[in-house]
């Protein structure tokens, strides 16, 4: 049985991993009958969002792991512990946890740094041949880690953003909802989820197709 | 386009909505073209949970509807604030804030007090014959709310919670969990989910039928 690690970043679209995109990964995963192991960085969240009014809670700490344990069912390892050599793939589920806690490039774009697991983890799986993917705005901490081999990717449509990631060195595809990029020669799979979804459907038609490619990279 | 409320009790299966049954039953709904109102009671959370360990976090507090947000990526309503007249159905996923938050049947057991804006809605819904789901543990809610008609209701087939649920004039059903259970009479739909779910597929066949025939109910 394959053996897929989920990447979460917290716990809601706004500060961590975006909700819908990571059940759909982890049903569509599911339904394919892999092994799923979720994964999480221990480490402080860049903030946290009030989610019913969109600001910044001042004086608020959440652990992205702890918080990512609520998508995960508590059935969730430190990202750091988790080596490459035990998974066949991985993939990551976007929100802006991906650009705010596994990486920064919410603040910092195209000089954003990494956190240095997935970093390592992402880089061992390339070297590997294993497929890796990831959705929304999640290829932008994947364009910086790749970027001297000038990966493959899409995060839809925004130009601004697509921009960014060609100044890490990845090539953007523009790419509608439903559908996803595959990078073949470095077996990466990416699909922009809400970055374009307007509805939970639009997302899942491209997250279901993703999950699908990835799988068959294996 | 008929109009569905989703009652969400926070973010995360311990001390809320258990989240994947939550997106599963939205993106059933989204897929059947209905409108989606996603709403939570405007209250603070019977206690936090950290999903990493399982315990109870002392002196952590957080607000059911802030919380609920997450799941619904911020579009959602204070319950309080919700009539029936407005919908044409309505459903609560699980999670133990069903029976945390909606009411305190997780400590008070069949002697539990259910929300009292949850209680008329419910209430209102089913004096105007228009079709109330609940899923996992939410139908004990739902038990103690419509207590007086006798609702069929499944919560699977744990003894224990099923008595429960007939102490507080329920008749409970046992039924697997990729089926779900209609009282025709009164409009109902429940099925078991994680009361009973090994892994989120399981899960998932329950529910999209569950959401299948509270819509044919409409």
């Amino acid at each position: 049985m394959a053996k897929v690690g989920v990447v979460l970043c917290g716990c809601g679209v706004y500060d961590g991993s975006e909700i819908h995109e990571a059940v759909i990964t982890l049903l569509a995963l599911d339904r394919a009958g892999v092994e799923i192991v979720c994964m999480a960085p221990n480490i402080p969240q860049m903030h946290v969002v009030n989610h019913l009014t969109g600001d910044v809670v001042e004086g608020e700490n959440r652990n992205v792991l702890v918080e990512s344990a609520r998508i995960a069912r508590g059935a969730i390892r430190d990202l750091a512990e988790v080596n490459a050599n035990e998974l066949d793939a991985v993939i990551i589920p976007g929100g802006f946890g991906a650009a705010k806690n596994l990486c920064d490039f919410a603040v910092a774009g195209s000089d954003c740094q990494v956190n240095p697991d997935l970093s390592c983890l992402v880089q061992s799986m390339v070297a590997a041949k294993k497929p890796v993917g990831a959705l929304c705005i999640a290829p932008a901490p994947l364009a910086k880690i790749l970027g001297e081999i000038a990966p493959e990717v899409t995060i839809g449509s925004d130009a601004a953003t697509a921009s960014a990631l060609e100044g890490m060195g990845a090539k953007h595809i523009d790419c509608p909802v439903d559908c996803c990029v595959v990078d073949k020669q470095h077996k990466l799979v990416t699909s922009p989820a809400y970055m374009l979804a307007g509805r939970i459907s639009e997302a899942a038609a491209g997250i279901e197709k993703a999950v699908a490619e990835l799988l068959a990279l294996l």
